[in-house]
């Protein structure tokens, strides 16, 4: 799963995450607050890009944030101090084999996590013995599947498709935001709720235009150009059209569409 | 333009069209009202389908609906007088050949239309001399490259494909709702604002994977079997497996997306 990681790892990945966190605070977080004295564990929390969000919105919670790379943890604590946030503890953990004992949290929280993992069901599973009885799982991924624009050029698709495939081939699934649904009732989670949450960018909305299109997901596909080329999955001449053609899409005329996944369930 | 359409025109169509209305009342027409007094052109009403919605919504409006079938339009006249309508007079008329005065109408309301016409931008430019200053327009749109599923099957892209291609073929455009803000601004209005509605279908919502999935979308798809058998577009065994996937979508662990777009400008 570790070397299967797409994106999170350097520097510039760490501000793309962090652009497209701010862009999309709103609509991706805005109904996701816990109760004073909840205990919520963040699991998968990378850089800490969601972490600043969910403390923030839930400042009298108790936010445990794990992740599996301490150097991510690193920049998490970083992004946190800086805002002089106190309700967020941080642990070095694998949700595959979590230090905690059972029914420890009231809620717990994922945001592009699962689109890493081979096998989704049976993490949200194992979650699942770790949350109380009665209490909740958010759950937050992408559909890279659910990405359409104006105008529609078959390269950009096609660069889409490279970073589609090179998650596939680390074990993961970009698609995963449709998903959501099955795997939290397959996993025995309860009152299973998924809410759409499309972005619609076009020149009346420049701040989504630069905040999502160019600096989140154009920024994305630019960078997985190397890992593209030598896993020979698109020449050098198709892979330059299509983040062309990503960039036609925020032009004057140009629309970009792109859909997120959020769900909720009961223990 | 009239030899192209590809729906609307028999029996099961009428139906499909009336359960499409229903099912999608509120998340297409719920936020159009017009003011009591005020003059709008429904251009395009077709069997009358979101006429009825229209003028229940702006009871005090005066609305003129046109088409350019008559056995159009006297459905339409059926369908509004079963539910004893009495604020919509019908006009059999040509959007490019419209029998009225320059700047007649407050508001235009158009649904579903554009995607058959191959000058949508041609047809916006005229309607906006029959807009008085300062009225709006009102365009409703889908899109079927907004289409995505789980699982997620070939033979199901396959099928609806063939729609897409159908329409091509017939001069009109099915993934035009994308194409909602580049033609109207291209189309000379002002204060162009686009909202995406999407469908989301999964087994909690069995009223959306009845009404959307099953009697709208995967019913219009089953509608063009023999146009595109005949037309080469497809063999029999691969358009039997895409229905098929369709309906595997509206199981129990299925999902189904699908995005509309309304749009509203200023003249």
């Amino acid at each position: 799963m570790k070397n299967a990681y797409v994106h999170g790892y350097d520097q510039r990945e760490n501000i793309r995450l962090k652009d497209q966190a701010v862009t999309l605070v709103d609509l991706l977080h805005s109904d996701t607050a816990f109760p004073a004295g909840s205990c919520i564990l963040e699991a998968g929390c990378g850089v800490g890009a969601q972490t600043v969000t969910l403390a923030k919105k839930s400042p009298d919670a108790e936010i445990t944030s794990i992740d599996i790379s301490e150097t991510s943890l690193e920049k998490a604590r970083q992004n946190v101090a800086s805002e002089k946030i106190a309700n967020v503890s941080f642990q070095q953990a694998d949700i595959f084999d979590l230090p905690f004992a059972p029914h420890s949290f009231d809620h717990i929280f994922l945001c592009f996590v699962l689109e890493h993992l081979s096998n989704p069901a049976e993490a949200l599973t194992i979650l699942k013995s770790f949350i109380k009885p009665g209490g909740t799982i958010t759950v937050i991924e992408g559909d890279h599947g659910s990405a359409y624009f104006y105008p529609n050029r078959k390269a950009a698709h096609s660069v889409i498709q490279c970073l589609i495939d090179l998650q596939k081939k680390g074990g993961g699934n970009s698609m995963i935001g449709r998903e959501l649904y099955p795997l939290l009732v397959k996993s025995g989670y309860q009152s299973v709720n998924v809410s759409p949450r499309m972005v619609y960018a076009d020149s009346s909305k420049p701040e989504m235009v630069e905040g999502f299109t160019k600096n989140t997901f154009t920024a994305m596909i630019e960078g997985i150009r190397e890992s593209s080329l030598n896993a020979g999955l698109i020449n050098e001449k198709t892979f330059n059209q299509g983040i062309k053609a990503l960039y036609r899409t925020t032009e004057h005329d140009g629309v970009f569409c792109y859909t997120f996944f959020k769900a909720t369930a009961v223990c």
